[in-house]
């Protein structure tokens, strides 16, 4: 049996909320659509969140992976 | 099927609005007319804010893609 | 006999707790579930700490590998 | 017909005047005469501007691709 | 006879202790046990030491290459 | 004819005084010598100046590409 | 006749004594022993300096290439 890939555990994430924390201290919280190698990640009925207040409301948003530090189920 | 990929969604948002964020906290707010692998994105029509403010209005903008957090439709 | 290499550490600690610093100075410590060549980790059970402080608890999180300082045992 | 690409748009302002902003927030305007996958750019006819202001005029700059944030056109 | 490669002194320094330096001032003494290309290191026997102080002992140590600045014997 | 590209642009100013700028706002100004797709750079009879003073001469310096943000001819 | 390349003239620097400076603005002197494509750097001999203060001295240093900005000769 092959060992666990830590892109199981965004595959097994998908459809469910999960807590994107960015490099500039943003949060972006929402439902996981998709993800690829690079973990550019896309999510819907978001919440952005700076220092614990939420701060705008989106349908969709595209985060960039490379501005990605976690990735949290909520 | 095959699982949807983050480009996808940026595919989806051809010829709309998106507003595209910055490492830098600029925003530029324009039609999407291209894209690549990269991110590299070009828009159209587009406001410039910064900290909420409209700075500059710009035809046609080039957007590195090192640089962008994330993309998110108007 | 080949010599060792970096990421044979990393496969003894697979189900051991880890302790994860992120160039953001958070550490995240928590049960070592998968990682990959770019040093993305997945753990579980975790705490996360900023300056010694414990300021979350989640069940499990996804760690992008750039923004690891270092990984150390319990 | 195949979608248009970013790179389509820099090429359509080969010998217009753009205007090249960096990451260190000096901008330069001239005209481009060459690109290359990177974004490396060369450009002619060049004024440095900082913060709105005038600093240099130079004959030809070649203008490294990851440290350029936008371009656009005049 | 070919010329002495970097990689090459870090293979001597095997199972002697050095000292890693990392981009945020921090540094680890220990026995070196492994590194790859990317300059991933392990060492074992570690103090961390910020400013010259011993700030903790670990056991063993996973440090990501691209945080190391330089890696000295002692 | 293909089109210019921006390393021709180097190319031809191999053995003519040019100003390197760096993200760290040196500037090292000297005749080319070579350079490489990194854009790595080595020039003769350096002068390096900091917010325009001179503050040391050199025979020859190697720049990293990595570390130049744009080229100028004198 | 080919051109001549950067890395010939850090091929002519080999078992004498450069100057390397690196992003955090030390300075590390030795004598160059080796160096790869990635532009990782040994060196002997060497007297580590911070605003030309000799602040250690030691055997043998690796220097991660990233890290660096200019390598000159003494």
């Amino acid at each position: 049996m092959e060992p666990a890939r830590p892109l199981d555990a965004l595959n097994k994430a998908r459809d469910k909320r999960i807590i994107v924390e960015l490099k500039n201290n943003k949060q972006y919280i929402g439902k996981l659509k998709s993800f690829d190698i690079h973990i550019n990640v896309v999510i819907e009925d978001v919440e952005e969140r700076v220092n614990g207040e939420v701060t705008r409301k989106l349908n969709t948003i595209f985060i960039r992976g490379d501005t990605i530090t976690v990735i949290s189920t909520e």
